[in-house]
């Protein structure tokens, strides 16, 4: 397979947000060049599922999961920035997490990997940075999952970003967000193939992770944008029509791609890991009170950018970021958008965002 | 067990909309007295779950599901209405469903038992109504599902009665609505322990109907209420907390209990049906538009209530629906109420809902 993968391997502990030591590996890649003064580094962090291709490269020409955001003459354009995209760590495309195998024992980690936190997250971001020969970057950006991990970068290491750019994000989860995401994982640690985690790989829990998926489809879409796609249509495959409370709609038909694309590219531990992260995030930890954990972000300008139809990051907690970010950092632009995509708008409505972006870079 | 339940035996055939016949028994309850004129009668029709006893009663003084809403002084008030309640059929509380004994057999319907629409229940209803002598009720109530029904009810039926209270509910179900509970519905035909509708009562699929109702009870709230009910506050409960995955925060144990009174009370395959029924249920089937559907509605009166935080029904249904009444009926009076606790507002946010519903009686 080709790849633009490159691989960090750490060296000396890395120590955990809970205490632990691990031995990461970290993936990234990059697109452009580093300026000679290395100050035009933009650095990604991703949400809970894509890797760290986030666009297509001489290197890989396979199209990235923000292909239209980021590349010569785009928003994010690698013409003027060295761009780099971190795979989490926790993650299953490249960078250690609870399916690699643990040098200590021979064996994949599995439920031994320690508790995962975003901070931890954003401290391998840092270490990949730090490798790069970077001291700051111009700017730390990152959607959904990894607009907390972008503001647990910037609260972590005050020095090492310019600016931040927070997309569909929280400054902590809610109990409706962390509601939904626990049954998500109670769907897959209810599937007796998971097996306490210990399944073979090509034994994973599919039915617990299908469900999850879809559950994860509806909490990313909205209900306007399904009126207006799908309507009432009735789905025509026969196959998934049969049998006793087959398919009736075409939305189902949606959702059962969805989750059939997803169950062969995705661990399930690595999704239960990442997915609790989330619910565990609060800049709370960083200080005392979310204002706290806010202060200590030192950038000079800040992006946040919210969508109205969003249920899972809702516009109020992005409201609430901005304006917690407004009491150090002197420039901050908030966006509300109008998008009926939902939490995913940011991948899709590129009519909105493109715009949103590329008038911050 | 004491019980207030009545038992109709419906004599020769009832046809369902799908064009089977059955033989069904209809449990219903009542409170009250009819009027010499036989025209002070309130038919109310339940949301998916509950059983027919919405009060309490001299013969079954435990409290009934509405009990804030009806009895005597209450806003249906039982000293001057006759208030009968009916239990569904497709339920599993002494109306004919699939987990009763289909009399050609011997054995259970289970999954043998007719597709279930909305309008077989309202035709039920209206078999019971005929029984007690009634040629026209003074109104006809539902909330969720039971605004469906009750819908349902005026469009098959448009002399029967004389006005409509339709509470969260809708004129069809919607993409958002139907991905959701068809998602709960495969939560529990993926469990193993249904086993093709053919498990044992003390083997029920309890890991799949406990993932629905989680569910159930997310969509049913709103994030607004759990923000303000249980913000980040963690659970306390050492054994749940236990394990690989246990639950972290309250919000969570607030799931995890509720689920588990339902799962003791509520038949899977019911469920299944009945959950079905809403998704299928489409105005629209009543004369080809959802418009032509409500013009067969000949109340004089309807009041439409919505609330602005339920995304199961969604308040733009709530309009949709007065607005095509107001086509027909004379005096349509929609109230969109700002309860914060969602779908379910109409159970729980009192202090809206006795206002609005009292001064339509």
């Amino acid at each position: 397979m080709v790849s633009a993968r490159r691989l960090l391997h750490t060296s000396g502990a890395f120590k955990m947000m809970r205490g632990q030591l691990i031995d990461p590996v970290i993936a990234y890649e990059t697109w452009g060049h580093q300026s000679r003064d290395r100050d035009n580094t933009v650095l990604i962090f991703t949400g809970l599922s894509p890797s760290a291709h986030v666009a297509s490269s001489p290197e890989d020409t396979s199209a990235g999961w923000w292909e239209d955001m980021v590349g010569p003459d785009k928003p994010i354009d690698t013409n003027r920035y060295f761009v780099v995209c971190i795979n989490s760590i926790g993650s299953c495309f490249g960078s250690t997490g609870p399916a690699s195998v643990d040098p200590q024992t021979g064996e994949p980690y599995r439920l031994t990997f320690p508790v995962l936190c975003v901070e931890d997250i954003a401290k391998a971001g840092a270490e990949v940075i730090r490798s790069l020969g970077i001291e700051s970057v111009f700017a730390t950006v990152g959607a959904s999952m990894g607009g907390m991990t972008a503001l647990a970068f910037c609260m972590l290491f005050p020095d090492m970003s310019r600016a931040l750019v927070s997309i569909s994000s929280a400054s902590r989860a809610l109990p409706f967000s962390i509601a939904l995401r626990s049954l998500q994982r109670e769907m897959i640690h209810k599937d007796p193939a998971w097996n306490q985690g210990n399944y073979a790989a090509e034994r994973s829990p599919v039915v617990g992770m299908r469900l999850a998926r879809k559950l994860g489809m509806i909490t990313y879409r909205s209900s306007q944008e399904w009126e207006q796609r799908f309507g009432r249509e009735r789905a025509t495959d026969e196959t998934l029509k049969a049998g006793p409370f087959g398919i009736d709609f075409e939305v189902e038909s949606y959702l059962e791609a969805h989750a059939n694309k997803f169950i062969g590219a995705f661990d399930a531990n690595c999704y239960l890991y990442l997915s609790r992260a989330m619910d565990l995030f609060d800049a709370a930890d960083h200080g005392g009170q979310v204002a706290d954990g806010l202060a200590r972000v030192s950038v000079d300008r800040a992006l946040v950018i919210g969508v109205e139809t969003d249920f899972l990051f809702p516009l109020h907690q992005q409201r609430e970021l901005a304006d917690g970010l407004g009491n150090t950092v002197a420039e901050v632009d908030f966006r509300p958008l109008a998008s009926i995509q939902g939490h995913d708008s940011f991948l899709v409505d590129m009519d909105r965002f493109r715009p949103a972006i590329a008038s911050f870079f």
